[in-house]
C-alpha cells in the first residue's frame, strides 16, 4: 500500500518543479490544487494563483481565504460559455491571462503557481496548446511547481505533465438528488 | 458544460450538510478536502480535521498551515502498515480517533469536518462500517458537511454519501520517472 504519506522527505536530490494537471469531470480539481497551495504556504513557499475563469459568486470563499493568507491571486477571464456573448472578448481575456501567467512564470517569483481552469483556454483553442507547451519548456524555472486545472486537458498537455490526476464523479447530489450548491463547500 | 462554477448561490433552501467522499488510488483526495476547508474558512465557517493516519514528515506543510489558520486539527492513529508492529495499537488508535470524531460531530461545533484517511479504518475492519454509518445517520447534525478521504471507500459508505469523487492516477512521476517526493507539494 502506498499513499502520499509513504513518500518521506529526503533532501538528497535538488527539488524539481513538477507540472501537475488535475482534470476530469468530477469535483476536486481546483480544491486539490488549493490544498497543495495550502501545504506549500505552510512551508513558507512563494505561491500564486492565476484564475482563468471568473464567476460572480462561485469562488468567493477561496478568494477571501487567499487574500487573508496574503496569496497573490489574479482573476482573469470571464464566465464564458455561461454568460459571454462576445467570444472575441473571451479569447482576449484568456490571452491576457496567459500573458500575466507568462510574466509570473518567467520571473521566478513563485515556488508554486496554479493556472486554474486553464485547460479550457487550450481545449477551446483560445490559446494554441503546442505554443503554450513550447513556451513552458523554454521558460518555466526548473524548480517551479505548476498546477493546471480544468476539464478536457489536451493530450499534448498530459504528455508534457509529470503528474496527472483524473477526478471522476461517482455520485453527485446535484444531479441525483436536486440539492442546491453549498456556500463554502462548492465555492 | 457544467463545472462547479455554474452552481450559483441561492438562499432559498436551508443548507444541507453533505457527506463527501474522496477516494481512489490517485492524488488529490486529502488536498481536495483541504481546498474545501480553505474555502469554508474563507467564509468564516467553523472547520476542523481529524487525521486518522500519522506520518512523521508527510503532513508537515498542511499541519503548520492549519495551525496558522487557527483550524482545530487532531492527529490520531499511527503510520500503520508502513511502520506499526502492533496491530492492537493501530486498532486502538483508530477507535480513539473515531471517539474524538464522534464527540466533535455530535456536539455541533463545526460546519465542515474532515475525517482524513478514515476509509482505512473501515476497509481494514478496525471499525465496523455499518456501525459507523448507523451512528452518523443518528448523530450527524443536518447542516454539518462531513468530508471523508482515503482509498478503498467501502460500498456502504459510498451508498451513504451524497457526493463521491474518485481520484485516478493517469500519470505519476514517482512511478514513471523516479523523481523524489517534493516538500510543500506532496506533504
Amino acid at each position: 500500500m502506498a499513499t502520499s504519506s509513504s513518500h518521506l522527505l529526503t533532501n538528497r536530490a535538488p527539488a524539481r518543479g513538477l507540472v501537475i494537471v488535475n482534470t476530469g469531470n468530477g469535483k476536486g480539481k481546483t480544491t486539490a490544487a488549493l490544498g497543495v497551495l495550502l501545504r506549500a504556504w505552510g512551508r513558507d513557499m512563494r505561491v500564486g494563483v492565476v484564475q482563468f475563469l471568473k464567476s460572480e459568486h462561485a469562488r468567493f470563499g477561496e478568494i477571501v481565504a487567499g487574500r487573508r493568507l496574503g496569496i497573490d491571486w489574479i482573476i482573469t477571464g470571464d464566465g464564458f460559455t455561461w454568460t459571454s456573448r462576445d467570444m472575441n472578448e473571451t479569447v482576449a481575456r484568456a490571452r491576457h491571462g496567459w500573458r500575466l501567467a507568462q510574466e509570473r512564470i518567467s520571473d521566478g517569483r513563485y515556488d508554486v503557481l496554479i493556472l486554474d481552469e486553464f485547460t479550457y483556454a487550450l481545449h477551446y483553442g483560445w490559446l494554441d496548446t503546442h505554443e503554450v507547451i513550447d513556451w513552458l519548456k523554454a521558460h518555466k524555472p526548473p524548480s517551479l511547481h505548476l498546477i493546471i486545472t480544468g476539464r478536457y486537458a489536451p493530450p499534448a498537455l498530459i504528455d508534457y505533465a509529470d503528474l496527472v490526476t483524473e477526478m471522476t464523479e461517482i455520485k453527485h447530489p446535484y444531479n441525483d438528488q436536486g440539492i442546491r450548491a453549498q456556500p463554502g463547500i462548492e465555492f
